[in-house]
């Protein structure tokens, strides 16, 4: 079982290699810069433009949408749902990203009402995933984007999302789980340093995008790739790469990343994936 | 006295890798890369949103804030003074950065009434606090957000701020100044690559913020740092992980202070800090 | 001839350097951590604010002016038209940088109403140059803002823009072109690393827009510079700087260029510099 996932993880990262998705971001502002600079270096190209004027019509030429929450600008805001009911109009799969929901009074019933039109894949960390699920604030306070929450303990939340809306959910972590509501992957790469560079969650997000589009039934040789696979196979990519990235300290980790994400090869991620079923 | 100052600077510093504060940043849309990565080397969380319906209320589970008019969108400039009531109410300390105040016709006024909001640090360079101080825009035109005016020409320009506003003022240049309108203390570290990376100011004052969480009352051991050593500190982290960043251009430097953030030790910034009193 | 461009292309990196021109830019958020990274890194000063509120006063301060409609905000849409004209009352020498024209409904006939308005100079892409001469969509959809088109392919497109509007184009590509409508230069160098960093593109017109600062009439020591000089004087700057960059993936590679923008001698620009006459 876990070989037949590991060989559509080196066919969704060949397949992203030969194709380069244009993936179209909405996403925060502040981790743009990584997030266009890893797609890039991963093979796929970025268009991140984000107002209601323009994104809704943009979005017909992509290959994949990203719908990231962080640092949610008014024209962000209010290009959300149109853009992905554009996407929706022209068979392009989307990702929701929910960042930081939960508090913040905007994004929590923006995520809800974008879940409710079925994203392809929901990307979180376990508190945003459990928020997600549970229609509640967090009981703790002072936890910002990132979380240090066990995935585990998100791993029945992520199930009922799936199940309830048709999607595969990937929960960040130490261990990331990904899941569709029936089957349950646990992915045991990466490394703390992840945790020191932003926007790597947001990231995560914008190549789950990409790998989507490799997996999307408008695809040449589709059928190989399923939903969980190209799931499985944008977070063993970018877990897999930052292993083999070279780095000392946050900054030449961020640098390293890069170029591992550009140097990694199919195989090396198929290969160096340690996965199993939950 | 400079004992004394040095070991509030290595208490602050270990605080602040203990606690991870969480700092709310409404930033510049340009250096948010920076902020944002270098509040996370450093040992705290980045939370960088700023539009009026969300930043009020996230604001209010954070830290503390920082308030910089760098790229002011018309986002931040709604957010700006009800945020900054929000932090008040919840106790939450704030930094006011009054990037480019001066020329331009939003950010001059919006200075000014923030800094009616008593923050408990204001950070500048020579021609930001000066103009501050003065109510009128600098005789010289074409300077930018940075400036190679000589900080101990801001330092009576500092003193009068923080002696009106009950703060602790910051001016930044080849050797900065910290006051608090009684005492002046200078911080001799750096290096000029710090004027070749762009928002490296931006990033000390999102550090200022990060330290103030430290010093803050609501802290476990407190009463051992006040704000004016919460604010050398600051400045010392970042100028004396700059010195100790490995880079032979802009490009390597940045990449090498993000590490340095990361590995300098409390009792490092502490000794490694040029202090003296004014 | 080619040797008298050459003298041109060693002043122009000169008198960048002696001058520090301010570029100020109206920029796409995604990618405006390297345009102001890569202006201060080749010796300029970056200030990038696009509100229609302090624009068209902080562009009256600026040596240059740079409008790139990369992930075009609202703020920037409604900046860009007003800080155009407050320029071009300061005689404030500015660029276009059409980015993705063509399929966006608000860009396209945003970048036209720019170009009505007689930049000094223009920089695309390819597909963005045919798109803007020709009036009409491109062909083929699904290319974002990189085109892998030979830019040899858009120069009768760049040669019709330059004529009917007075100003330089600039094509991007493997091998770029640089034209004023009469001669055509060009430049041959860079490497295939360029167009994986994201904005590479956004800072060859920011570095454009400083150059054209240092090529203007205001300079003292003018007539040395054409306009067609300093723009393929910003296009040798950055190729060649490319070229001299240490780096084996895209991560690395983004710092060399920022340490080699930094490092580059005007002389090793112009003699490194492959120029030839179209």
């Amino acid at each position: 079982m876990v070989d037949r996932l590991r060989g559509e993880v080196r066919l969704a990262v060949a397949t992203l290699r030969e194709r380069a998705p244009l993936v179209h971001g909405i996403c925060g502002t502040a981790t743009q810069g990584i997030v266009a600079d890893g797609l890039l270096a991963a093979g796929a190209r970025p268009m991140l433009t984000a107002t209601r004027e323009e994104a809704p019509t943009l979005v017909t030429v992509a290959d994949a949408l990203l719908v990231n929450l962080g640092s949610l600008t008014s024209d962000a805001r209010s290009a959300a749902i149109p853009t992905v009911l554009a996407a929706q109009q022209y068979s392009v799969p989307w990702v929701l990203d929910p960042v930081a929901v939960g508090v913040a009074p905007v994004r929590t019933p923006l995520a809800r009402a974008l879940l409710a039109h079925r994203p392809d894949a929901v990307r979180g960390n376990a508190s945003e995933i459990r928020t997600l699920a549970d229609g509640s604030a967090p009981a703790t306070r002072g936890r910002g984007a990132d979380s240090t929450s066990a995935p585990d303990r998100a791993a029945e939340a992520a199930r009922r999302i799936a199940a309830a809306h048709g999607c595969v959910v990937a929960v960040s972590g130490p261990v990331d789980l990904v899941t569709d509501g029936d089957a349950t992957v646990r992915v045991a790469n990466g490394t703390p340093l992840l945790t020191r560079v932003s926007g790597t969650g947001c990231l995560l997000g914008a190549l789950t995008a990409a790998m989507l589009a490799a997996a999307s039934p408008s695809g040449e040789e589709p059928g190989e790739i399923t939903a969980l696979g190209a799931v499985v196979a944008a977070t063993a990519l970018l877990t897999v790469a930052a292993e083999r990235a070279v780095g000392s300290g946050p900054g030449t980790f961020r640098v390293g990343l890069l170029d591992s994400l550009a140097g990694v090869s199919p195989d090396q991620v198929a290969d160096g994936a340690d996965l199993a079923w939950a």
